[in-house]
């Protein structure tokens, strides 16, 4: 993918197994997904009349980490669409081991109304 | 979904949209997951050699909600085989509206070995 | 104290040390004071001119708990001001053995300047 | 204070406020723990007989701050006994304002006994 941000996978992260709680992939995906857009010159909060709610989200779980390990987190548009874009990760150790890979969907919707609406101009530019 | 657990959402796990973040179903479907099985008389930590990693999640969210809502987590066992255990969730409102669906598949291994192993058959039992 | 809720710790709340991770107590600190507040007729969504941040909190660890175990809530208005409103917090074991203590400052403000302001009159006749 | 780490408040660590989540400081101030350990040559797993909770934590917030706002998060020894050490924390914008402050106190435990024992010679001898 071309564009990835380092991580480390932090004691608040694990749980009682001893490695990473799952829930924790998605956080560091978030904040992947977030260095991504500022990339591209873009993000979120420029956009204040527009919400950008997750609508859907699927991670597979490859290799266990732990505690200070390092993970490297891919992030690449899959799929834009009007309103909705698709997002795939991929986390990989410093050795390149898969560690876990997901896809999440995000849709564009006017905070007046609640209802999908087009992606503004301004971020569709910068993401293409 | 024969079972289901209450639960109410709660500030912090909102986020800045006003809403919940969305990775608090994820918290909300693991807490109703070991009720579920509490309820059948059986749980994780009774099994101290084995493990129980996540190795697939997914989730689609279909409606909003805020601080202070109430949700009824529904859960079921969609597909059992000789190491995974796959879950189904549904999250609704208390007037039964379909808040959020899910699908999270675990698979047990041997802690010693970190191999899949068959679930064990006390935990198996309870679970039909 | 006069309020009690009841919790169990949850798996994503533990860390790799096989404990709860010291910062889930807050969170349960925090549905303990949403659910007495509510015990009073009162709660802070009521008041949508009005944030109620924290500007101290402190936590007292006493004994360690782990995944699945109940605690006890405890939840008191340890002091208020004009603006500031302190609750202290009792986490206890169901044998009443005492899990940590802890102690939380809220400041009113109007959402309008970020300026501290009197504690609404509806709020503060609830909480005496 | 000699060590500081930089960190970006995540959308995940947000509230519905629009704010940071308070207990999201702790998060950041453990990260900064573990860097400011790492700086010095240790850590607490090179220590596997050992345990490290904490035993009392407190914060002050000052100044409050939103999602994609840069901190940095300054970490200090504040006070080492035969067992127990003290960690200050302060967290500033990039232009120096403080926004919090925090103390952290950790009891060094024998995992055999859960009770408190000396500091181990070679991470005492790091943080001095």
């Amino acid at each position: 993918m071309a564009f990835t941000w380092d991580v480390r996978i932090r004691f608040v992260d694990t749980d009682a197994s001893g490695r990473i709680h799952y829930t924790a992939m998605f956080r560091y995906f978030e904040a992947a997904e977030f260095e991504f857009l500022r990339s591209l010159g873009t993000n979120y909060t420029s956009f204040p009349d527009h919400g950008f709610p997750r609508v859907h989200v699927e991670c597979d779980y490859k290799a266990s980490t732990q505690c200070d390990d390092l993970l490297s987190i891919g992030v690449e548009i899959q799929q834009m669409g009007n309103s909705s874009l698709t997002y795939g990760f991929r986390a990989s150790s410093p050795e390149g081991v898969l560690i876990a890979q997901g896809k999440i969907t995000v849709v564009c919707l006017a905070k007046a109304t609640g209802k999908p609406v087009a992606i503004p101009d301004a971020m569709r530019k910068a993401l293409l």
